[in-house]
């Protein structure tokens, strides 16, 4: 176990072996193994927006086993789904990649303005189908927000006695905030600091915006001129506010996009200290061998083996 | 034990042999035993609906005895009710027919927008009555579909620990939803996904029209020619839907309706590679005789024996 | 479900229809599906005798599956036996033969005067495993045989609420009894009707001889002039011990032994009302084609078309 | 994941995903990882046998530190010892080697005829260190041997459920069996079964010798000419005996002894089928480097490496 | 807080961060704050020998309050007593001193061979009285050892769940040793060694002597040369068994001694490397101010000040 990775697990330093044991497989498994970066591979569009929309681009995504294999031949670090996709799998590759079990969900057939996710899974189906971590998202800036923070709180403490580590989607979103918020620069970082206090050992934001939302916030931003101009110094901001980069940090990609774009926002992950990628529908929703090809251009980005 | 069963089988790769037991169960039971396919009897009409709206068409069908010889002499896979129906005939016909209990009910006395059903058996009800599986409804689309999943998540867990199968039935329904867009083909395939990522092993939804309801979705549908044209097309997709056929989906008959028009419901059901048909108010609401002849034809259909 | 199997079902009146259903599995299932009469393959002769002991003389018996094939392809009721081997073979199987889990064993590495045998399977073992019954052995005459009985009581509580049924093997054994004594006719009878008051469904006793074991029932049998000079006739009166033949009781084996023996043994049990036999040396220790063979002709017995 | 790493894990078929990926672990670390071969560092001797007589060959020994360092530094598959040693390393060494927690152990400050361990661990402490596997040691032929059995039953099926492995210590001891017998061929095989029939997945033994204790047995050993002559004969025939090779034994190296010898060993369990060595004493207690040197041997003759 | 007790804490690598915190607290009270270094009083001898054997010398000391004035005045680290003693000062002196509450006791009224002692308090009662450490005894070489050994784990796994540390009395009694043999050198470091494989934070032994016990040990130390003449040789080589000094050993005065002796062999600790002294009937079996001035010469001797 090299430098890097010891000095990762050092940041744990309340958490017991068996937690720092399954963050340290995060670490040490696929392409990245070893460097401290992250490409993880969620699949829980299917859930979150539908079948069609998650697959029909890619029809293979179907199947469970598709993106068991897409993580294993990309070497990702991990595959994150719920409970169903990977009940389908969990047997057949068994003790080959490292999962997550995403915790809640949530459906867009029925539209609110302050969601909040179901619980679908447990953290004892997270033993007995062999993951490192459970997943779960929070909504800073819904009125259920309180909710999701207690069942995290829950869920929480009983995974890191039972040696798991913790991964949460931290997207801020609800009446509290406007549409432009959900990604200003103020709130993602906020965002970020509520999911480190809540005790997550992995915390999963979108890229930010140059946008500040809140009023008392935009004071201090222009007043102690903290550096929010490009992309990486936003992440550089995200990444202090969530312990000054003691905690893993890791960026989602969102929807599909330009590759150019994906790559360069990769750089400015990197560039600005974050962790990683979170990389959905940018992989799963085009062939198999162009997305393949396509996170290994990420991940050499976060090697350093591509510039 | 035929290839085709033993291929069923092995999508369930990470449940107990109990859970793939009384899936085997029900997989070779009736006259489509070995087959794959499903003709299933379901009688929850007299909550979900009121008893003289469900058995005053056939009066015997007040009496819980005949839905049991029903789906025996019809030689259906299973017979699903609700707890009072299964305890008042369980031990006369003990180890005749494979049961589901149905685990929550709704009734219609109290007409909501946003409704959802009251659990109204436990997983232990439904291994002192020798039931094979749990049923359990869900609403997507409903204000209250978190606690709707949030209750199938624990029961399901729990009956997958005693060794019972987990059937859904996954109903769009409630305010997030257009009248239309409860039967809509991409609201459908979406409440099969739904089902399948909370971990059910057979999926029972509603016959789709081609409407499209989302406006998202309809986008992602026209843009890729997602084939829902014809009733068998959109069969066809809901079962990609439901993890690119590795889960059994099945589909209701809803509403009393012409023979025929049943029967080319059947045939698309087959042709477009559903598992079969979940029928209730189709056949216990006719004579007996003509309901087993009803019946044999749809079997019929299914194992090929009927064009 | 024909007469005879309910008539057997009916015996079970407090029992819950899970139970029952069980219990109908058993005794629909193999080529004595429907006769109320059993053949059951047990194999714990691993643990209770050693391996070589048990499969030496066969040496396909080492593999696990090869029991569930022999069961299979001879058409017995079930097949029986210890944890271990019914987790190595339960997934493979599952649905294809009903299974009894062994829940205690008894090694003979330690020789004691007054076995006991240790528990070594749960109730909820066997529901993961998907078992239509909990085995379990009682040694009436042992210094420990209080301890059983209360063990046995405990599991039988347990499993009964959970709609499984409950196997006694009630083997007379210990300082209470002569070695002459453990198959006397009125020790047999005994320990049949001991099984049965702890509510035993199918009691599983060894063939008794003509001996009369204590003073106080020698004094009885003699004055009563209870018949027991032929085997059916103490068959008979085993049967009539286990509440007047309104508990399965079937009959063990024991070592290997001449095949004309064994198969006059079977005519026996059947002309006395026994209910079948349970056959495990004698089959799986010869190779499998004679031992398919043997199995068909006792099954042929009971079945009535071997004469 | 190769072909044989597979294999055998399809042998654990009622497990599920949790214990398999933890088995999948084991087969997949260290110089052996995907042969399907093991040699693991046990470490309870000072438990066992006391500090000095463990320890004061190599005091470095004396140190928790070391022995991690050993197993990762060598290639073992894993690293086993009692709840206090694994405490006093887990949290430096987490994620770099699978760790067994032994969760019973004995000493000899009180010497009784018929030993039994004391529980000195939990399951929750297994999942807390971060650890694959649970260990549990057996001593057949002991009066107190079902405690011992229902003991490892309790434990094994909790960690079962919590997706751990199940390592078993099976050594025959106690006031049934003379000294000779505790490593007579039908003895070790016999303990071997025993363990495979309480549900270990992987089964520790020492190396049998031709001797055979039991006169039953015996009779069978010659009638059946049972091939025990030599060491390979016999490790295969324990092999056989641990359900014809369906589940992972290895064999413990027991006192300090020559390398040749042990060397020697270490072919025959090649050449015998077995699938590796646990060998604490004969690596531990000489000087690192020669350490090793030499259980860098061991694993080249298993890995084919060394001829 | 100084090097010397970062480097102790660093020991204690599995430990969560509320039982670090306590060792903490031991180790930075009294007059040896900082030194690594104890002095503990513990007054347990009320429940272990009687009231006058213990108090009727002082008789200030039959007053539950006295005890904790004088660990007080003395600058002890910590105050260890039962539940009774520390329930009627607890409320008086909350804040003032570390507590240790022993959790379990023994009384010689009756008199065994095999002692055991009995569970008298719990966790739970260390908590809500302030304490810092559970207290609890082994008698190894008892036939009862297992049983406390069990005890021992499971109130271990509660006390360090809720962070609490554990202190272990490791005293060699019983049938399978010679009186000679409790205070053996080889038997002494042997139960340093089960305290710490049990888990124990603080070990507590009796002083050794140059006797060597157990036949298998004698060669071995003979053979190794193993330094035991002088007491702190011996002590060093307890402190060695005690994962080579990395878990804290102190040691016991035993019966009221000589001063001058006591002081020799305080500085045998010290020169041994071992960690302190728990010193009861020779400090509170005299008058408080002789008590204090015998106390402050020893916590001279290990902070350095008295030579």
């Amino acid at each position: 176990m090299n430098q890097r990775t010891q000095e990762i697990l050092s940041w744990y330093e309340s958490d017991n072996p068996g937690t720092r044991t399954n963050l340290a497989r995060l670490l040490n498994h696929g392409k990245l193994a070893g460097t401290g970066r992250f490409v993880i591979l969620p699949v829980d569009q299917g859930f979150e927006h539908g079948p069609a929309r998650s697959f029909a681009p890619n029809v293979l995504g179907y199947n469970p086993h598709y993106h068991f294999e897409l993580a294993l031949e990309a070497g990702c670090n991990a595959y994150a789904a719920p409970l169903g996709f990977l009940e389908a799998g969990a047997g057949k590759y068994a003790g080959r990649i490292p999962l997550i079990l995403k915790l809640n969900n949530h459906d867009v057939l029925y539209d609110e303005k302050d969601p909040a996710s179901a619980v679908t899974g447990s953290v004892k189906d997270a033993l007995r189908l062999g993951c490192v971590a459970i997943g779960f998202t929070i909504y800073p800036g819904s009125a259920h927000s309180t909710l999701m923070y207690q069942q995290l709180r829950e869920l929480s403490e009983e995974a890191k006695a039972y040696g798991l580590a913790v991964v949460v989607w931290s997207y801020p979103r609800g009446s509290g905030l406007s549409k432009e918020g959900e990604t200003a620069i103020d709130v993602v970082a906020y965002a970020a600091q509520i999911a480190a206090q809540l005790g997550a050992h992995v915390i999963k934001v979108k890229l930010p915006t140059a946008h500040l939302e809140q009023a008392a916030a935009k004071k201090v931003y222009e007043a102690e001129q903290v550096p929010i101009k490009t992309l990486s110094e936003r992440v550089r901001h995200v990444v202090q506010s969530s312990f000054d980069g003691r905690r893993i940090v890791i960026f989602s990609g969102g929807a599909k996009s330009d590759d150019k774009n994906v790559f360069e926002e990769a750089r400015a992950i990197r560039d600005g200290g974050g962790f990683g990628s979170i990389i959905g529908r940018n992989s799963f929703q085009r062939p198999r061998a162009e997305a393949i090809k396509f996170l290994h251009t990420i991940i050499g980005i976060y090697s350093g083996e591509t510039p």
